[in-house]
């Protein structure tokens, strides 16, 4: 069975590292490309300067399978996205001939101006990605996706995107919680399970909520059988200490 | 005035980079940092891969003034900042004696095993940060500051470490937001604005709600008479396009 493509994330705009806006870009990107089977193996928040932009994309798309990007290719100062993506590949940022079609379309005459035929403007060679929302699209050059930052948008291109991904295996996950055992006593024996499922991730993580504090702890791969092996063994690892497992939603924290 | 110090958070786990939990650290420290005048540069989502975490420290304890690490404290087998962080300073990974005695007095007698004499285990010449909530503390290697991932507690740590910081001068942000204007059209106004205050950093973020699309513009930066002076000018571009401009919130996207 051949490796998992992987995937690298990065959110661009000040508006997360300011803690202004939480992301909502990172869960949707880590979900879908996880049942895609193209996991995230990072994500980086940067902000809009270009030398980061640049530098940043050239480390990663050099590690990574598949690069996303997501913000900075609006119509305002801010935007710069799309002009480092073109540094990035050394190639001229001009008009997209169909890009500016479908934008000249969506706009009233004379209101497609200088501002939004930014947004119309590319690297040679970029390749659409549709956007059924707001018409401007994202695109893709080499490894690197070129996606919108507004969440709505954003995931509104991805799907568009998606069936041009060539998938690796669904990455699956299945979770329990306890609340009677504490990490600490369950350490010694998910060490031991871990160390017998080498290739399932399994992960433990407690949680602090009104209705009781506890752990949900997390079997992660893209062997279902195993998966469910393992979180057989961790249930009865539960119930050696007297607790209790409970099918484990994902945790809103 | 002296440049403000600035800060990398490292956000290290594999539940975020899945997309199973939504991040709440970054938003946390980017709003906290800010206000002491440490913003945050950049940020990253990283898996509990031991070299990727030495790494990435490594590289981003170079570039930022101070690094947050949250997350891969706790006593299971994918808990291994602590060690790591003793790579990355090339010092021995061994007892504190200060957070061993505050554990051991934690714990009823017998029930400070060995994975949780593991949260006690620090780089050599760690200083402690108190945990207010759940008694194992974080801890300072130079300017690696190593905070716990859930957040009720790395809160609670940040905020015993925060007299210890050096500050700058605070962040100061203010906002409005337009729902009859696109952002297209705004955008060579904003432009010329951004020219005239360059000390600002004026963003333009556009949003889609229920209750109307529109567009936020924030300014920010440590002056706050520039900052209104800049908004003021916002405003009358609006106003010139017979837009109104509101008072604007964080947006919950």
């Amino acid at each position: 069975m051949p490796a998992n493509p992987t995937a690298c994330v990065i959110l661009i705009g000040n508006e997360v590292l300011s803690g202004r806006t939480p992301d909502a870009n990172l869960q949707y990107l880590g979900r879908r490309l996880g049942e895609l089977g193209i996991p995230v193996r990072e994500a980086r928040v940067i902000p809009d300067v270009a030398e980061t932009i640049i530098d940043t994309v050239n480390e990663v798309r050099a590690r990574y399978d598949h690069v996303f990007t997501t913000g900075g290719i609006g119509p305002t100062h801010d935007d710069i996205t799309s002009e480092c993506i073109a540094a990035v590949f050394g190639v001229p940022w001009e008009p997209h001939p169909e890009a500016w079609r479908r934008m000249e379309k969506a706009y009233e005459p004379g209101q497609f101006n200088a501002a939004r035929q930014r947004m119309a403007t590319m690297p040679r060679g970029a390749v659409l990605i549709d956007n059924p929302v707001s018409t401007a699209p994202g695109f893709t050059v080499g490894n690197v996706h070129v996606l919108a930052g507004v969440p709505r948008v954003m995931q509104a291109m991805f799907e568009r995107l998606a069936p041009r991904l060539e998938r690796g295996q669904p990455i699956e996950a299945r979770a329990v919680h306890v609340v009677q055992v504490g990490e600490g006593l369950l350490a010694e024996g998910l060490a031991e399970i871990q160390g017998r499922y080498p290739e399932v991730d399994i992960g433990s993580y407690p949680f602090y909520r009104a209705s009781g504090n506890g752990v949900a702890i997390v079997a992660r791969g893209t062997d279902r059988e195993k998966i469910d092996d393992a979180i057989v063994e961790v249930r009865a690892l539960i119930m050696s200490f007297g607790g209790t497992a409970v099918p484990g939603e994902p945790l809103p924290h």
